[in-house]
């Protein structure tokens, strides 16, 4: 966490975060013993996860309903004074689910982003390998994507990061095989929480990984 | 500064950190005012930075002699028994220039990274809007690429951050302008120091920018 955000946490008096229903929310966990006295706690709970594919539009709608009801509150509390805080796993502005609030609330109040350590620089870190080198170009896809269109970018870059692996392993595993590049891939799972899990795609045996599961295939570029 | 790196810094008694010669040095000048009295100082001034080509072979060489000589010296140091912290600016994984003593000590000495904040996530955070959303393919590319592969590229993402600006300013700009992207583009010189600016590219003037710019393509991808 950023020494910025520590701060902020520690001092805010409204706090907000996402959760799944029913769970106590990682980034909720990740601030334990952290929070003031009295801090008021603002649950966003997600009203579908993964059980509706993401390109129903039934997803979209609900998703839709979902922040326009939780910016809505935010900014009840920023209209009457409050400063709230709240939380994103990884940094904010890259592919976060804040940013849908962020649209929704920019034009009323005053939004303020900290740039934060984005959780593919804590699955890179953990394999132990620098990702990039002199003037490698980094692919960054997500496994939601066509494997035909996976596998055409896999081929053109140097490094390579996959998010929202999950249930999509299968499909990113033959895109990299078609690649050439299955034997150079690792699989991160859970980087820098305590289920961290590294190992070489190449010998998983599961069908799916976690949904914070990160593929990565290291640059080779110029080293002096 | 992450948390745990702000308490590394504070604690220990070896801090080392690369500059140019003759200079005070970024990184260190991140830290004044953090180190422990008596904490001893290396610095590790680089022998060439832009004075010579990349791709001359006495800019290899002359670097390669620099981090072997840095190397050894930090490994004599944690042999006598030293835990020694060196400063990054940025992720230490992430085309930087820790990754060359890495490469020297790690079969050697125990090398701990401590994940960061990249300069990227800082630059686009500076621009206010976000950087990759839904299934958004980001492409990070380096200034020093030939005009016609940095235009492909560019031709092909969804989202786009160019690193090693500086005196590639011009080519990058002709590049973005081939591929239909330059008036989405954002110029971030100097993310989240005090000399920090923001500009739409297309209104830059200069043929050259500080060598830790940045320009970001954001992203348009589904959003609910």
């Amino acid at each position: 966490m950023a020494v910025r955000a520590d701060r902020l946490v520690r001092e805010t008096g409204h706090i907000a975060y996402f959760r799944k229903a029913g769970r106590p929310g990682r980034a909720r966990t990740i601030v334990e013993g952290m929070l003031r006295a009295g801090a008021v706690e603002i649950a966003m709970e997600y009203p579908v996860t993964i059980e509706i594919p993401f390109d129903d539009p039934e997803y979209a709608a609900r998703l839709s309903r979902f922040y326009a009801e939780a910016s809505a509150k935010l900014r009840r509390r920023a209209e009457a004074g409050a400063d709230v805080v709240v939380l994103c796993e990884g940094d904010p502005f890259f592919y976060g689910s804040f940013m849908h609030l962020h649209a929704r609330l920019k034009e009323h109040v005053s939004v303020e982003v900290v740039p934060a350590i984005t959780g593919i620089s804590a699955a890179w870190t953990a394999t132990g390998i620098p990702v990039t080198w002199g003037d490698d170009v980094l692919c960054v896809l997500t496994g939601t994507m066509r494997e035909a269109e996976l596998a055409r970018r896999m081929g053109d870059a140097d490094a390579i990061v996959v998010m929202k692996v999950g249930r999509n392993l299968p499909k990113v595993r033959a895109a990299l095989a078609t690649a050439g590049k299955l034997e150079r891939a690792w699989l991160v799972e859970c980087a820098s929480l305590p289920d961290e899990r590294v190992i070489p795609l190449a010998e998983v045996e599961e069908c799916s990984a976690p949904y914070f599961s990160v593929i990565v295939v290291h640059g080779q570029g110029r080293r002096p």
